[in-house]
């Protein structure tokens, strides 16, 4: 069966990447200012945080969408949904980690996705406080600052409890429904972990630094850039449940990384839930 | 009751601290250096890694320290201890994170505190990758990045679960002997938790990234520059308890951030360990 994403041209899907790596560019210069020249925060009816610098990237974004590709669909974590049910995709999450940027922590990241029919077609995630930025495209490989990733298995017995794995923290595991039971058997079985919280955690297991990482319960946008990064870099990305509802509503989980480490916590989190 | 460490004048800590700071400056560019040319890991026989970056980073300091002061104490993580028993004893973890390092992770730092009659007198913790840089000194203030510090206490109701503290991961807390139940109980208390697993986590806390953080077991070097850095930002630095043994094996815990968490979580430590 043909992948549906051979449907967009090499050529096409150059043109779309060069595309989202100008809007990285434009979110990153637009974060950077508004961090630089200070910024208000708010709680949002969740209890999450945004500032208007989240506002102001997912809008400059948007302005660039509109002008470039005025009949693809949009979805952002702050403005919402435009053109639904257009072939093509793009979501954006502004600031992932807003309550890091807030305290000044540059581990927080601007991703941008792309799908195509519901397959992801091609992701970045935009570290700029850190000046890391990784980014993949269906059949034309996934780069960390342009350097290419390639997500090697583990060894054998490399993938028990010495593994480096990212996870959310605990109080993700907690929403909307309690499965804290997922996060204690999961790192029993993956004492050595590193919570950054923020999708830093997707770019190190795309560039080598964990070896696997997770979300659990989480909106769509912060996902939107993984996938397809992970896929061309080698790995593996499985999706573990997502909840009803749809649009803004439905969240979704998944772990990814090197294959034998996804296929063990799969098993793990599939066990735990019965 | 006179401080102790009243002894050492102002202005000799002033020269102290210049000179740890060029000292910080040495070792950074030193690992600096090494990360771009590259370098060997290697497992030490506690199974924590070794580079050849520490070994030569901390070499760098040591000849240093005998050229400026012969006659103070040295303590290193990498090549042991020196004229023991001195009034003056300095500290140096080369790089603290080196599974970070070797990852080409940037939150690993160089430690490195100075001790007058086992007081701490003045803290450096320096994050080469990330061109972030902590320092304090009895009396004269702390400050990231040449930006004066200031733990404010916690505003009331935000001690509980919405604080965000540092952790070390799982893995921490399995050894010497298991103290899981302390992990399990302070996650439990305080699920919006970080795990950066070096010495990021204590800048964090000083420069107000966290709310507070801990370290379980661990040996002094990974304390040396903390407990000045909180104390003269304004908050709190609990030692919970130390291990036996001597030196190089002895073992220390420690809270330390905004007043409110550090007592709630020394709290909670001391009823789980009973």
């Amino acid at each position: 069966m043909t992948d549906v994403r051979e449907e967009v041209s090499v050529s096409e899907r150059r043109e779309l990447l060069a595309a989202a790596l100008d809007f990285a560019d434009l979110c990153a210069k637009t974060t950077a200012s508004i961090m630089k020249s200070g910024f208000d925060v708010s709680k949002k009816d969740d209890a999450s945080l945004v500032t208007t610098a989240d506002v102001e990237t997912e809008r400059v974004f948007r302005v660039g969408i509109q002008e470039r590709f005025p009949s693809m669909g949009l979805l952002g974590e702050e403005l919402g949904e435009s053109n639904e049910g257009a072939d093509f995709r793009w979501i954006i999450d502004p600031i992932d980690g807003t309550a890091e940027f807030a305290r000044h922590l540059p581990v927080y990241g601007c991703i941008i996705g792309l799908y195509y029919k519901d397959e992801p077609l091609l992701g970045v995630i935009d570290h700029q406080g850190m000046g890391v930025r990784s980014h993949g495209a269906y059949g034309l490989g996934a780069f960390t600052n342009n350097t290419p990733l390639r997500i090697e298995d583990c060894n054998p017995g490399e993938s028990g409890a010495a593994a480096r794995i990212g996870l959310p923290s605990l109080a993700s595991f907690l929403r909307p429904s309690d499965a804290s039971a997922v996060f204690r058997a999961v790192v029993e079985a993956y004492p050595n972990f590193r919570v950054y919280h923020t999708c830093y955690a997707h770019t190190l297991v795309a560039s080598g630094g964990l070896d696997a990482s997770m979300e659990w319960q989480t909106p769509l946008w912060d996902l939107a850039a993984t996938q397809i990064l992970i896929e061309e870099a080698g790995g593996h990305y499985g999706s573990i449940q997502s909840s009803e509802g749809s649009g803004k509503k439905r969240l979704f989980s998944a772990v990814f990384g090197k294959p034998a480490i996804v296929a063990r916590l799969t098993e793990i989190i599939e066990n735990t839930l019965g």
